[in-house]
């Protein structure tokens, strides 16, 4: 039998900004906390953290005022007059990215032309802002993740998916059987089922009878180096997570060019990847909170189960809920 | 169709405790916060926080150091010269707590013949301390609760308990199919299945193979005004969470006196009772985590989800794992 992952671990490197209160941190600039809250209009609960250095850098616009007293801020003004409020923040983001994308202030954002995420939280849905700007601003990523298991009888096995070597992030890392970015006008649900097609061509009909969704897991990363710069950023991110049992005939294929290949592997398979931190790091997560979820990991088999459990669910430092206060 | 529970309302009547960093909170005996932290030998980290009343009205032995200073604590010595340390820790709680009893200085501390709870994360396994005294020391309680289905024709239905009329606590309200304190000399499964049988008749041997670990849940409650005092201290909380599926034929059947009572219900049912306050606080928040962890509480159906399932999920201000730092 394969030795236990270390889940722990693994789940370090996912959840990697430091557990501080960032909205009682005083500000610092000489350290890396230096982050100026940002505020939605008519709602004092901050929806994203920026770093003082992308304040900077930014050229921000009427729609913005950045107060530098503590606590620093970057509030949103409403300028709707009772009209589509939702709509002109969108816009405001828009223009400050498109401003951004001109002068290419940052490496990883060189187009307006991608999908856009819905801040979570927000009192005017859906404020929409630019996928990849989510990081820049410290606002909460949302994602859906499918693990596809089949019970066979040598026991449970799991379609863990490869990435392709071409992809910038992550290239040929193991993957959740299908994951996506939850696109601003859409549900988690409705994200699954589409990525489960076009990803991994499972029949969205099967997908919509069988999917069982089963909670979400949270953190707050440091940003990937991937990108070559902002390492002093943070995003705060949900993941939900969706189980769906197929049936041996049913066999995920690769269908766009995001995905090289589909294994069917067995937990000690599985657990052996983990060790040799051969997943994507958040898909690591994902697989642990299955693990729980499932009872292959226990608080009889692992010491650190109940770390673990409260980590996967971090409260996250944005709000998260349109009528909480 | 019923209406939604109120899901969050029903888990902050559980998470009753302020949100508060209690380990870095100022001590005020002017407010309710004034606490003691609980140490034990050579462990930085609070394994209790104890009100500044009990700590003046117990009376504690030279095994104990009281420190008035801030940080403070109450620190257990370590007198064991290299021999069994867990063996003296928990005398040394025996004797505090002995005396407290023949000193009647609390309603509900009337005898030490009574199960003894472990100290959760303590760095000697295993120290064991009176099961009602943990609310005292603000030591982390652990229960175990299975949650039995069964799949029908008419959709999924859950076995749920009602408590017997002449319980002490919570008397006729509606429980988990089964539930209990896990013992300091067992593990959560073990409880489980003990109690699975002495609770609702379902045979050992059944629940040993079918019964499935899916995580935990955690708050911190404050003290039950059950027992007419004591309404400021605070007691965190694990809650172990297994699922059963039985097939038509097993019927949970009360055997002891602390069950009236088994029906089996469907969600409508279930969800009418948790609008009304029928259940056991604790017990509703278990079904809010097992609703989740079926698909029956999701984010499409509930605008405070990411709440919830960060809420069932609190990083308790003890330590949970003797390995952690």
């Amino acid at each position: 039998m394969t030795a236990q992952p270390p889940y722990l671990e693994l789940l370090e490197a996912v959840d990697s900004f430091p557990h501080i209160d960032i909205s009682k941190t005083p500000y610092n600039p000489r350290v890396n906390l230096a982050f100026y809250q940002l505020l939605l209009p008519n709602d004092p609960r901050p929806h994203g953290y920026i770093h003082s250095s992308i304040v900077q850098k930014l050229k921000w616009s009427a729609a913005f005022q950045v107060s530098h007293n503590s606590p620093r801020t970057v509030q949103l003004l409403d300028d709707s007059h009772g009209e589509d409020t939702a709509a002109i923040c969108s816009r405001a983001f828009y223009e400050v990215l498109e401003k951004a994308v001109e002068d290419k202030l940052f490496p990883f954002l060189k187009t307006m032309q991608w999908e856009n995420y819905r801040i979570v939280g927000a009192r005017y849905p859906t404020v929409q802002i630019l996928r990849s700007a989510a990081r820049l601003f410290g606002i909460c990523s949302r994602g859906a993740h499918m693990t596809a298991y089949v019970r066979t009888n040598e026991g449970m096995k799991i379609w863990v998916g490869r990435r392709a070597a071409h992809l910038f992030t992550y290239p040929g890392k193991l993957d959740t059987t299908v994951a996506g970015g939850v696109k601003a006008e859409e549900s988690p649900f409705e994200c699954i089922v589409h990525e489960a097609a076009e990803e991994a061509s499972i029949p969205a009909d099967f997908v919509r009878a069988n999917v069982k969704a089963c909670g979400a897991i949270t953190y707050v990363a440091k940003s990937s180096d991937a990108y070559g710069d902002g390492s002093d950023l943070m995003t705060p991110v949900i993941l939900y997570n969706y189980d769906i049992e197929l049936p041996e005939h049913i066999v995920p294929r690769p269908q766009d060019d995001e995905v090289e290949d589909f294994y069917l592997w067995d937990l000690e398979q599985v657990k052996k990847a983990m060790i040799n931190r051969q997943f994507k790091t958040n898909c690591a997560a994902v697989m642990i909170d299955f693990f729980i979820r499932h009872g292959i990991l226990t608080d009889e088999n692992e010491q650190d189960y109940l770390e673990i459990v409260t980590r996967l669910h971090r409260k996250l430092p944005v709000a998260t809920s349109a009528s909480a206060p």
